[in-house]
């Protein structure tokens, strides 16, 4: 097969075969084709698209690029959980217990953060011991027992997604709808889960700005699986804000513990019961309204916060911190920045929010960055909030007061105050199944 | 400036500016964006297209991307003549005496053959002793002594073009009516004339294949010349079979010659009339008909030949080789290949016979092949003309019997026969001015 006449085809619209869309996934894999032949075919799918079917194919082709997660040693129903990435989101730390103390087994691997969004792993490294690389075999072995396993991603999983993401992030080839699925769904995929819940973050603090991207996003995923054979359903979620008052890593534990607790704030309660059924139902455990019922009674009962603990534990962390969350260092900057102004919180741009919670050190701008896990922004106000000038609008938190004049700048630019309160947004924007 | 902004743009359809086409042609000469970004923006140009603006804009960026000659010191109007390039086309040697013996001064910097397409260079180096390669100042002396001369382009020449006709040759993104426009008048601005004729070329021989794709060239190169005050006119002429009758190199200098002594086959010397007579008329030499009988008067009056003499002896060459062109050395072997059946012939692919001179050592399938400046073919039968079987349709010309079975085929290959005659085709097409 000759790599330029699928870059022809594509360049003038004619549909690539599957046998195409492997010999594209395998060269850009094993480096095979120049980077300047693949970052055209890049720019020639961005403008030409892909249709579903080639989408379905190019993803099954990622995922098989490279090594795929073997969970023939995990009994039951395995889920999974993706979010493409919000601030303050730290659902998977709730909806992964839960769907475990329901039977559904948890096997997971996950990220780090990269600039405004967070990682769920930086997340749990905040609690003392916890390992997030372990051995294949120990991975299986802790949902077999624990029911969920949180885990880095291994090196070798889609290697032509890693290939393709990297070039696109440098030739204005990443908001392609086809190519962010397929890029989202091969990891998925290769991870072997048999039921997927997706959150599709939109607004502000998203990737997708809009609720038409978002849904079109969803339901590409979605047809994905659909094609595939796997259950994909995607719920669209309001990220014009941050999800609950906590941005930052411990503070996140600490929230998502206060959730599972039956506490917390209520929009992030809300989004993580719902991607919890969500996934529930796809794993068939009973209709709509039951997967609901069994969510809540799994945060009611106290099962879910003990399978976080058992999780934790079986990671090598040390699981007092999820039963008693104040043990959580506290930070040594606790900065309580107040209102410059009076009136309705209008807008809080999430993207600059998760921006400042970097300058104060709990994100990373480049990969080579350390997190300071005890940093992070405690919100007191939210968009629709009225606030009084003088009133405390955040608690900034971080380990030197060098680091606050710039991240109350940021935060502060985040914010659009009125004098009238902002017409509500829904929490939830819609399911795609 | 941001390279990825530009991109952007392109992408989404914006018009970019001056200023950013610029900073593009810059960035491709110097190297400072990767080969990969570059190439996504050539797919984002091939497939979003550019404006006439655009593409003029283009084109004086990349002209002034490296050397431009400097022929201020030649007194006088200073023409040019380009060919997008055919199989048999030897009209440069018979154009430029002709326009230099009316008073036109033709400093030609031509290119070399590749593929199944001659170069003028080649056709002249089969002259013992010629020089192609001649410093800048002597250059200038040739011209101002003979009125024309015919050198190598200089190295330095358009660097942005080198480089992204390099990439458009990898990524698919040659066939680009912007991109191929852009590119041949580039290095026409560069090479520094006042008025330029271009010769199209269209048919099963060229670029082009089609008279529409043709007219679309012509016409956006002739934008960019009114765009960036150059008198440019395009002539587009059949190329859907050899011009003239001998394809290689020393026949082709031998035909020339024949045109220019009054001879030759009728095709070629139309054709280099009506291009003359047009470069005549852009040089503000008379009104059309007036330049018509000038081009004619100069061949009948011999001066076109003399000048044609003056250039190859001002360049090295033995200028008795274009005196008594019968000494030019023979082939070693000249094997008379006949028709295999009896009938019209109904087609001749241009570039299949192209092909077989490449095979019989008459042109290079890479740029570092030597050519043999005696092989060649020269053609009985042309397309329309009728045939008995065992007839005489071409000589075969080449250094050794090892190489005919090859090219025979090559060559029986591009023919097609039929019963009836094919309907005439028009030589010349039009003209865009």
């Amino acid at each position: 097969m000759e790599f330029l006449e699928i870059l022809r085809k594509k360049r003038d619209k004619e549909p690539l075969t599957r046998e195409e869309l492997q010999f594209f996934a395998n060269a850009a894999a094993d480096g095979s084709v120049p980077d300047y032949q693949l970052s055209a075919m890049l720019m020639a799918m961005y403008l030409n698209g892909l249709s579903d079917r080639e989408t379905a194919d190019l993803t099954l082709a990622m995922a098989a690029s490279g090594d795929t997660a073997d969970l023939s040693g995990i009994d039951g129903i395995k889920g999974d959980k993706h979010s493409t990435g919000g601030v303050g989101d730290k659902t998977t730390l709730i909806v992964a217990p839960v769907a475990a103390s329901c039977g559904v087994k948890m096997a997971k691997m996950s990220g780090r953060g990269l600039g405004h969004t967070g990682g769920t792993l930086d997340k749990l490294e905040s609690i003392p011991g916890f390992q997030a690389e372990l051995s294949r075999e120990r991975f299986l072995e802790v949902v077999n027992e624990t029911g969920l396993c949180v885990v880095g991603a291994a090196g070798g999983l889609c290697p032509a997604d890693k290939t393709l993401y990297a070039l696109r992030d440098v030739t204005e080839t990443v908001s392609s709808i086809p190519l962010i699925a397929s890029s989202i769904m091969s990891k998925k995929l290769a991870g072997g889960a048999d039921c997927i819940v997706l959150d599709v973050k939109c607004g502000s603090g998203a990737f997708m700005k809009t609720e038409t991207e978002a849904k079109t996003l969803a339901r590409a995923m979605v047809e994905i699986g659909k094609r595939v054979g796997r259950r994909v359903a995607a719920v669209i979620t309001n990220m014009d804000l941050p999800l609950g008052s906590a941005v930052g890593n411990a503070v996140e534990v600490q929230e998502a513990v206060a959730v599972l607790n039956g506490k917390g704030p209520d929009d992030l309660r809300a989004v993580a019961l719902t991607l919890a059924s969500t996934l529930l139902y796809l794993c068939g455990k009973g209709d709509k309204a039951a997967c609901e019922a069994m969510a809540q009674d799994a945060i009611a009962s106290g099962k879910a916060l003990q399978a976080l603990e058992r999780m934790v534990e079986a990671q090598g962390g040390d699981s007092r911190y999820i039963r008693e969350p104040d043990r959580f260092p506290q930070a040594n900057v606790r900065y309580v920045l107040t209102s410059p102004q009076r009136g309705y919180i209008a807008a809080m741009n999430a993207e600059q929010i998760g921006h400042a919670c970097v300058l104060l050190g709990a994100g990373r701008r480049t990969k080579a960055d350390k997190i300071d896990p005890s940093a992070g922004v405690l919100l007191a106000k939210k968009t629709g909030d009225f606030v009084e000038a003088g009133e405390p609008l955040a608690t900034l938190l971080c380990a030197s007061e060098s680091l606050l004049p710039e991240a109350k700048r940021a935060f502060l630019g985040a914010l659009r105050f009125s004098d009238v309160p902002p017409a509500p947004e829904p929490l939830i924007l819609g399911t795609v199944e």
